[in-house]
């Protein structure tokens, strides 16, 4: 099949790559003309607009846009909505807000125009290993898309079976899944990147008290100095909380046990907020991932209002001062 | 009736002048002479040692420890144990861990001595509002001193009244109480600052949230400055939120609106961690109060390991880049 | 002065009221009918509708909604839109979300009508205590209604004065502050719910704590039976956490020391959720806030999804079975 | 090798029959008759008391004890100290509290008894995959046992060798590692098990969400009926949340999506409880991991006190009632 993809950045980019290695053919667009070189000497065909490249394409037409959620998104969207025909799709594969794609979806529907979100996760591993697809959406429009998928996703590789899925979708099994209507593919990922962000913290405080077990305050024979290096890279074999986040921890801290080359100050991408928010919509409670996004947030501020209004009433009830 | 206080501090010195105020006696100590002699200006007898202190007091006596917790009231404890008799009764007016208190409760009781643990709530304003008493141990101890704590507690004041008290112990009307055997009175002072934790974090995150509404990136029209000082004012006036710490936070704004004089580095003090530590003991969610004491050790910090590792993660999978 | 009063629930009539009892006179209606009839028994000119009541008010009118957030108060805004004149001010008195606060007073600035987002806080206890309002609009018709938020407000009372506040704006001493431009009254109140949220919390995990102290799987000699009561009376006198809060708490353990009247399942009014979510807006970490919010939602649920996948994973990794 | 084994559950059979299957020799002993002629029939030399096992082993001897953590293994330690010589290895591989393994390993070292510490990890599919190891004590006796370790530890297997260990110890790549002094294997298990608390909260909330995302109150075109099972083997595949624990959820999920074979009162078992102690010991924010634990306390608890003084204050300053 032949596809256009909108947004060669790191993951568009990769996508293009994955695709065509795969044999599929593709018409790639971005505003930077450098990354529509690049991937055209990779065999893509170039296009130097969202309007250029739709005429390129074949119908029924696929576009898939990989670019910033928000505006940048929306933009193409709307831009798309003007170009495309009934029949045609339209894929949003960033980490667009539901919402507004449930909305999109509603849009683009009374044109005719079949909108899918597919939550895309795999990062700059992709290319090599895969992505994962989570796609909402119209069911006709997700078989029409299917050898695009299925060359995008990962397949079954290695990894083992798991009991009692005989008879059921083996699209899962491969690494794309159709979650459901118009939305919950990106809700899907969003719930996804959630997680996420609560194993990471999970992975971070646990190596933080491991990391200061061996403080000069404690007792000499209850201080530890642990290699953290070896704790990451051990705990990948056999033991309950080997992931793949494991090794990546593992290779980050072989490299640089201290991680003197980070700050600590965490930038968010949106999901895990939407996460807890979709969460107190729900009435659900979401305690880890709650406390995992705040964590982010303070770790972006120095010492903040609130901290000071502690200390001010310390001073003011009981006359105390400040830690050093 | 007279009483020996060990540690004159601004707690110590200011339960002495309360109760010489209210025309008992007391004989005072402290390592530092100084405080000695400023206590025994205003009429308190001065003794060198907690021995000669104990030499000037009429049996049955009472000493009242007002130490720092840990290693130093463990020694006036255990030195109190050597002069004192059979019938006195030693009073740790500090803030204790409870299962000390009652390790030292048992201790002294197998020589005859009584042990009160008396957690002591009130801060610098104590010699003026009056400290609120929490006492574990014996009856006959707390009922034979029960002119001291009457003395140190606020008494009924212009408080209201809670209906259907009649007919109760008058006593935590009069701001003072028999928490249960030995033990009880530190545990109830240690919840009492676990609560003051939690409250405490409230408005210093309320605050947090009100003080940064004004930010840049926020849309215009819900963009709000306000005065936090006039809002803490207010809400001392007929709102659900209206406390004693909200009075102070409204005295620190006025003063400050910007804290300027605080960095937000805030110490604790063991009763936050405690508190935590009897929750898990008795497997009790307290999400909040464990939530407050955690944004105090953060406080404490500059970015941490954990942080790191979070950024550290985070470019391992996607080639992020931590914020400015 | 005359203003009409929409909405005559405990708030509402409680309002009407006060202002009443302060001289002002009142144009009331409410869906029910009874409600309007017990008003007028006390002095109110009826309105059988808001159309009527608008039209009994001599401009410049007043309109003061208080009402249920959402659907109800949206229609009786866009009612309001019409039958009020460039001039007249509308008032929301309820707990609406202050992003449709701002919406609807951008379009009724369009029309000229004022209109003012009042938070109002103090509850069943307003008619006598008075209300605490935070109001956000024009300025001008601020000063206009002062008489009426004057007479709403509990005044200077007995509350100590707070040191440096000569030379400031006196409304926030007597119980009512213009906190800024439209939308800020419903944020400033929104957040005063959510402080409301995790110091209810706080007393909620520290009175948990102690009701369990006397579990007999604790050590005997650090088991504590106590009067919670009696210490929720006590901590009203002189200690670090009294608070009106605080004073509720008894009345409530005086009343009924076990909560039996009570299952424990805890709604939710929408501040709390907002306020969490307005943390996330502004990237400020809110832990307290929404541990308080959470521990609501785990409240109205009995065993989640999320309890029963932990024991299917510890079943998984470990046979392990679930607690009896 | 030849090494004794003193607890037959499920972890200490397969522990025995693991090193069986390397070619060990292992004698047993258990209080359950048949638990040890279960192993006798797979080889193992049967013993009737740890004192008899003791003179079964040749000198100089190692007993591995597979208890449960508490007093059970604490009088298995005292005993083994009267019956192993100088020279002898004592091992734990259960999950002790590392504050007792430290004193326990100061107590044998008296004697010239080493104790080596070993948190071991792989629940029900050890025997299988095999123990991910953490061992704490002196290197001589963890350099003697390496060939029972080396047995024990899953080895490399298929795993992807983390770039920039060539150089380091190998024996983290084998699924085993020293840790540090006595203790430091305990508290690393501990740590591991506190995060692995963090990660399976993570996953439940996750799941959470999307399990409820069908509520027939959210707008329709933004209500998703998920299969669950098919999501977790989806993220299975190429997604950034991959881990062993998804593996077993995706198990669980697929064999019973409503998970309704479990109540979801969930258990603990003392280590997440001692995380998150040791965090506090060493002023570490761990929110995560606490959160964690209080979840699994409240889904133990029918409604809390906590939860009805909520509804009881909300009565109180609102005349608000429960929900239904």
């Amino acid at each position: 099949m032949e596809i256009g993809i909108v947004g060669l950045g790191r993951m568009g980019a990769n996508i293009a790559r994955r695709l065509m290695a795969a044999g599929h053919g593709t018409v790639v667009n971005d505003l930077n003309a450098a990354a529509i070189a690049a991937l055209a000497a990779d065999g893509a065909r170039p296009a130097v607009s969202l309007a250029e490249l739709a005429k390129l394409l074949a119908p029924p037409r696929a576009i898939w846009l990989m670019l910033p959620a928000g505006a940048v998104t929306e933009n193409a969207v709307l831009e798309a909505a003007t170009v495309l025909k009934p029949g045609d799709v339209l894929i949003d594969g960033g980490n667009s807000f539901f919402k507004d794609s449930v909305r999109r979806g509603q849009m683009l529907a009374e044109k005719g125009i079949h909108f899918l979100d597919v939550g895309t996760s795999g990062g700059v591993w992709g290319l090599e290993r895969g992505f994962c697809l989570m796609i909402g959406g119209d069911g006709e429009a997700v078989r029409r898309l299917d050898p695009i998928f299925a060359a995008l996703a990962p397949g079954k590789g290695h990894i083992e079976k798991t009991e009692g899925r005989d008879g059921r979708d083996p699209r899962p099994e491969q690494g794309y899944m159709h979650t459901g209507p118009t939305g919950s593919g990106h809700f899907a990922k969003m719930v996804h990147n959630g997680i996420e962000y609560g194993m990471m913290q999970s992975y971070a405080e646990g190596f933080h008290i491991l990391e200061t077990r061996g403080d000069a305050n404690l007792p000499a024979a209850e201080r530890f100095d642990y290699d953290v290096a070896d704790l990451a890279e051990l705990w990948r074999r056999g033991s309950v909380i080997s992931s793949w986040l494991l090794d990546l921890t593992s290779n980050a801290l072989t490299k640089d046990p201290a991680l003197s080359a980070f700050t600590g100050s965490v930038p968010d991408s949106g999901e895990g907020r939407w996460t807890v928010e979709a969460a107190i919509e729900q009435a659900v409670p979401a305690e880890v991932l709650a406390a995992a996004i705040f964590a982010r947030f303070r770790s972006r501020r120095d010492h903040t209002f609130a901290e000071k209004l502690l200390s001010a009433l310390r001073q003011q009830f009981g006359g105390h001062r400040e830690s050093p």
